[in-house]
C-alpha cells in the first residue's frame, strides 16, 4: 500500500486537498523510513534524504529543483517536477510587465498628478518579436500568449523543438542569431551547469536600445554586472527580474537602484496546491498502475 | 470616375498609403464639391458637410463617429466606421491595466525603493469574471483574450449574441443580473442617447470591493460622482479610465484626485494609418463593384 510523506509549508492543505480525490489505497504517513512517496517542497525533501529508506517517488511543488539534482545527493528515485502549471501565471507576469512598459503607465501617472491631460506614445506588442531562452511548459505557455497578442517568437533550446507557436527555433551556437534584434528578450532557463550567464554582454550588446529583458527562470543566467552597465548606459530600455543570482538579493547590490529595473521577489508563478494536486493526482494513478510518470527530471541534465 | 477628399490630420501619411495600393480609377481631388467619397475624421467630416454636394460615401477612421450621427445634421450619404481595427490595441490596454494591478505593480516597486525581499499576495486574471458592457468588434477581441488567460466571459448587449467566447449574455432588464458579482466591468459602449448613465450607483453598488472599473467606450455612460463615491468609499478597488464625459477632463473634476483612479487620455487605442488604409481599400473594392460596404452605421441606432 502505498504511503505519502507530505513535506511542504502548506502541509495541510495539501493533505486536505488529496484526502478529498479519494485515492485508492494511498496511506498518509509521518515516518520517512516507510513513505515510498514524497509530495513537497525540493529543500525539506532534500533535507530528508537520508531519512527517506523506502523512497521511489518524489513529485515535487515547484519547477525548479536544484538542492536535489545536485550531484552530491542520491538520486535512486523518480523525481517529477511541476510542470504545465505555471505558464498561466508566467504569462500574466511577463505579458504584465511588457504592457506596463509599453503603454508608459508611469508616465501617464505623473501626468495624472500634474492634471495634465497628455497623450505620450505608447506602444504595442503587436508586430514586436519576442525571444525565449528555453521553451519548455512554461516558454511554449508564453509563446501562445505572444501570439495571441500578435508578436513573432523565436525560441533558443539545447535541442527540443516542440512548441508550434515558436515561429523559429535556434540552438547551440546560433545563440547571438538568436538574440540579434530582438524586441524583448525573456529568460526561462532553469539552473543547470550550462546555463551560467548565458546572458552576458555579448548578448545585451544584439538587442536593439528600446529592448526590454525580463527573466523568470534562473537567476545564475545573467552576467549581472553586463546588465547593469547596459542599463546604466541606456543600451537597453529596461529589465525586469523576478530571479538573482543570490535569493535574497543581497542589500549592497546593485540592482536595487539600477534605473529601468523592475524588480519583484520569485513571485512570478505560485505553486498553488490546487494545481499541483491535480497534478499529483494525475501522476500517482499512473505511479500504481506501474505507468511513466510525467515531468521526469533527468538528473543528468537537471531539468 | 470615384473622386476622393482626405480630411485628416494625417492626411499625407493616407494619401502616400492610398497610392501605394494603387486602385483603379480613384482620383485625389481637393474640391469637397466634386467628390463622391470621403476618408477621414468624423469632427473635420462633420465641418465639410455643406460644401459635399457629390457625397455618396464616407469612411470614418475613428470608430465614435458622433458627429456624424448627431441627428441635426444630414444622413443622406453611406457612413461606414473603423472596426475590426482596435481590437488587439484595446486587449493589450485593458488587460495591460489589469495586470498592472492583479500583480500589484506600484507595491513591489515601493519595496524595490526601500530595498525589502518583499513577496506580497498578487492576484491572477485566471479564474476571474469579466462583464463587457458591449460586444462589438471591439468587445469580442477582449473577450477573446479573456478567455486566453482563463476567465470566464459576461456580455451585456442590446440584443447581438455575435462572439462565441462571451460566456453568457444578457440583455435589456438583466443589466443588474449581469454586473452581480463581476471582478471586472470593462465597459465598450459607444455614445448613443440609450447608453447614458448606464454605469450607475446600482451597477457600482452589484460589484464586489475588489472589482476594477475599466471604460474604453465613451465617457457618457457612467454615472461619474457615483464613481467618484464608490472609489472615496473603497466601495471599488479601482478604475482605469479612457474616456470622460467631457474630453479634456476640465481641471476641477473630482476625477484627477480620486483614489485609486487610473487615467489615461483618449490613448486606449490609436488610428493607425496602416489599419485604416487597410480597411478603406477593402471597402473601396465594394464600392466600385457596387456591393454592400462593411462596418456601416446605422444613424438611426447612432452606431
Amino acid at each position: 500500500m502505498p504511503k505519502l510523506l507530505i513535506l511542504s509549508h502548506e502541509k495541510n492543505d495539501y493533505r486536505h486537498l488529496i484526502e478529498s480525490a479519494r485515492l485508492a489505497d494511498l496511506e498518509f504517513a509521518d515516518d520517512p523510513n516507510v513513505c515510498d512517496i514524497v509530495l513537497g517542497e525540493p529543500k525539506l525533501i532534500q533535507e530528508a534524504l537520508s531519512h527517506l529508506t523506502s523512497l521511489k517517488w518524489v513529485q515535487s511543488i515547484y519547477a525548479g529543483v536544484e538542492p536535489l539534482v545536485d550531484p552530491t545527493q542520491r538520486h535512486d528515485y523518480v523525481l517529477t517536477n511541476a510542470r504545465g502549471v505555471f505558464g498561466t501565471a508566467m504569462s500574466e507576469y511577463v505579458f504584465g510587465y511588457l504592457l506596463f512598459l509599453e503603454k508608459k503607465m508611469l508616465e501617464r501617472m505623473k501626468a495624472q498628478e500634474a492634471k495634465q491631460w497628455q497623450r505620450p506614445e505608447s506602444g504595442m506588442l503587436r508586430g514586436k518579436t519576442m525571444g525565449l531562452l528555453g521553451v519548455g511548459s512554461i516558454g511554449s505557455h508564453l509563446a501562445g500568449t505572444a501570439k495571441h497578442f500578435g508578436m513573432t517568437v523565436r525560441g533558443f533550446t539545447k535541442n527540443s523543438e516542440e512548441s508550434p507557436q515558436v515561429d523559429q527555433y535556434f540552438h547551440g551556437n546560433d545563440l547571438m542569431k538568436f538574440a540579434a534584434g530582438l524586441d524583448y528578450l525573456v529568460g526561462v532557463l532553469p539552473r543547470t551547469k550550462d546555463t551560467n550567464q548565458i546572458v552576458n554582454k555579448a548578448v545585451l550588446d544584439l538587442l536593439p536600445n528600446h529592448a526590454v529583458f525580463v527573466n523568470v527562470g534562473r537567476g545564475n543566467s545573467v552576467d549581472e554586472s553586463a546588465l547593469v552597465n547596459a542599463l546604466n548606459e541606456n543600451r537597453l530600455a529596461a529589465a525586469v527580474l523576478d530571479v538573482f543570482d543570490k535569493e535574497p538579493l543581497p542589500e549592497n547590490h546593485p540592482f536595487w537602484t539600477t534605473p529601468n529595473l523592475y524588480m519583484t521577489f520569485h513571485t512570478s508563478a505560485i505553486s498553488y496546491p490546487e494545481d499541483l494536486t491535480r497534478l499529483f493526482v494525475e501522476n500517482y494513478h499512473r505511479y500504481v498502475a506501474g505507468k511513466p510518470l510525467k515531468y521526469i527530471v533527468d538528473f543528468e541534465r537537471e531539468y
